[in-house]
């Protein structure tokens, strides 16, 4: 059976509600652990070039890779709290930053828009 | 249509191939821009109780949707470089997760797996 | 003898010297390696309330020490590398923060100052 | 007449108690400002090279030394929080660092202390 968004979101969901941890899963509690996921796997790049960082071991990509879904799993439960449909916001914020960056100015740049 | 993990990832680096950007993503880069969107959305709360956390007004809420959009574009440039199918790292993760917490154990309890 | 800024910062650039990563340490990788270590900082209260985050136990403030005087030896080298007083640019900051939360508006309130 | 840790330290409490914000200083509140804080000088570099990052123009520079301010603000809270005398606890990772990282072993190495 395929996996869809709405259904991994469930198992997330289910996975906590057996555990009883919403009373801990606050959206400011959910953001900070995001943040320090996120730091975890900056880790693994840390002190490593751009190159390095494009040619990762094997335990490194597997380290990355649980990283990965951590960040995933938080970022399911702040959407989930604030009943955010995940791919409808990605899709509004690729338009809104279609605006922001049209292709003739930023292509090849790493300018932020405001500096294009 | 129905949007799914496939199409919005297609969105996504299609977006940057537009734009010729994937020369700056590398991994490290894009772990360090996922780590500052995170901070951008923590910046929401911060000096807020846990209750107020949950209890944003509409501009808030607009500006959480739009950084839980931008942490899973990041998120999902890197399941890209890494060939990593995300559903199936969060399935993985979940049942290991599941292994350090048993229910009988962690339930209603926010300690760490090693301090149960 | 009474440590002060400089001397603490002579240990510190020394300790470096010796080791010869003065190469590693451009000012990306050392704001990168001081926000892991704020990841580090922030774990220790994760899933705390307010109240218990006051209120650690020794184990916990040994762990909050470290890392604090981690975070420090980060900004030392982040200040040799751009010739920064700090001391100076706090006096700085301070001043600038008095101007932008004068004490009659800001008292007792934690509003942005573009919200006052 | 010279600034001192004492003296700066008594700076940054006054500004605070003037204001009436010790209430909002929780650690877990200041540990979160200081990751913010942290994030903000990240920006400053993201998507530039090693180089690029040593090789800032003049607003930039400015820029990071705000952040470097801010940043040993909260250090300087959780110091103070903690009864903490900053200088002792650098001295005394220093030599926790040096024994985890003998020059022998370590010199010209990016390698973490469980890898050499």
């Amino acid at each position: 059976m395929k996996i869809d968004l709405r259904s991994i979101t469930e198992k997330i969901i289910q996975f906590r509600n057996n555990r009883d941890w919403a009373q801990y899963h606050d959206p400011k509690n959910l953001s900070q652990a995001l943040g320090i996921e996120a730091a975890e796997l900056q880790e693994i790049f840390l002190w490593k070039t751009s190159d390095e960082s494009r040619d990762l071991n094997h335990d490194e990509i597997e380290r990355v890779k649980e990283e990965l879904a951590d960040i995933f799993i938080y970022l399911t439960y702040l959407c989930h709290e604030f009943n955010t449909d995940l791919f409808e916001e990605v899709l509004k914020k690729i338009e809104k930053n279609a605006n922001k960056y049209p292709i003739e100015k930023s292509k090849g740049s790493s300018k932020k828009y405001n500096e294009l």
